[in-house]
């Protein structure tokens, strides 16, 4: 990207992988180091987004897997041009609690909608605009779904059984294993040895020019 | 189109065509003709497409351009794989008050999105699949703004000045110059010589092969 413009980053994996709890962590980097950032998250992020959310997440919803598709594109659009490039554009970091590599996983990998067709609505929607450092929290299906278990009632996506959660991370990965712009973290370990790997990468992403 | 399957018919117009008032005669006629049918209407026709109409058509939606324009593409997705396919399949004819000439009238000649960026999302979720037969109702903005005036509550698109309304029907003017599954009628004409056109129309679709 060119100098004074802002960097983008993006939390992905399974659910249960535990990236939202790091969120903290993160803010507080950013503002150790006087950096002026926007925290958002998908889908959401927007008042239109928010609605969108809603209406993907409400358990009840008769949706068919491509609407769900243009959908969170819809979402996305939103938050791109009312959030994330305006703040890129004058300097801020952007911090996103999923991304666009959430519908290849989940939508593509979890639901069998097809890697290119997802991929012309990515061109269509980002224009080439890409995450600069996108943290994958990787952890085995067993781990994320002990961390589930009864902390809270379960929305439409967390209710797909396991083998559902097992594509959904193989997509990830095989994205990770294709594009520089990934960490994979191990986030099967302490919260404390994560954060210290997570500021390695902030550290890393700021002395970018 | 393959033998034994139904019929796809679109109507469009700039608001105040009076396109709607039509749609009892077609009812009507096709069921003097012994045709079973399904009714639609866009954005909507679904119950995931109604939460979305209401959303755009609000008049306290933020909603960008190009958003907007993935949210009826998701709206027609759900509609097109929920109704119209199935319909269709099963030999019934599909009467649809608005389809994507709408996208490309409104969004695109009335509000500037890049007709070849509607055009990829045509694809992507049309996959090929067109009208039979598009009725497009035209009539000078002056005639469809007296029609309008003082007839109801007027929602976000309505409320556009009369410069986007010149816009949309160019655009409409220049699609249906383009393909001939369109016919033009002259809406200024009276309702009594406009169900004979209409007539007219269907029963030479009712005569194709």
């Amino acid at each position: 990207m060119a100098e004074h413009t802002g960097r983008f980053i993006t939390l992905e994996g399974i659910d249960g992988a535990g990236k939202s709890t790091h969120l903290g962590f993160i803010r507080d980097w950013l503002t150790a180091h006087d950096i002026a950032a926007e925290f958002t998250r998908e889908p959401g992020g927007t008042p239109l987004g928010e609605q969108v959310r809603a209406l993907l997440l409400a358990v009840d919803t008769q949706v068919s897997l491509e609407a769900e598709t243009l959908l969170m594109f819809a979402s996305r659009q939103q938050l791109l041009s009312s959030l994330i490039r305006p703040a890129l554009q004058a300097g801020r970091w952007v911090v996103s609690d999923r991304f666009t590599d959430s519908t290849f996983a989940f939508q593509g990998g979890g639901r069998g909608v097809a890697a290119e067709r997802i991929a012309v609505l990515e061109d269509w929607v980002q224009q080439g605009l890409q995450p600069d450092l996108t943290l994958l929290f990787d952890v085995p299906l067993d781990v994320a779904s002990q961390r589930m278990a009864g902390s809270r009632q379960l929305d439409r996506f967390e209710q797909e059984k396991a083998d559902f959660h097992q594509r959904v991370r193989d997509a990830y990965l095989q994205r990770a294993a294709q594009d520089p712009r990934f960490r994979v973290l191990d986030a099967t370990r302490s919260i404390a040895q994560l954060q210290q790997d997570i500021a390695g990468h902030l550290a890393a992403l700021l002395e970018r020019s």
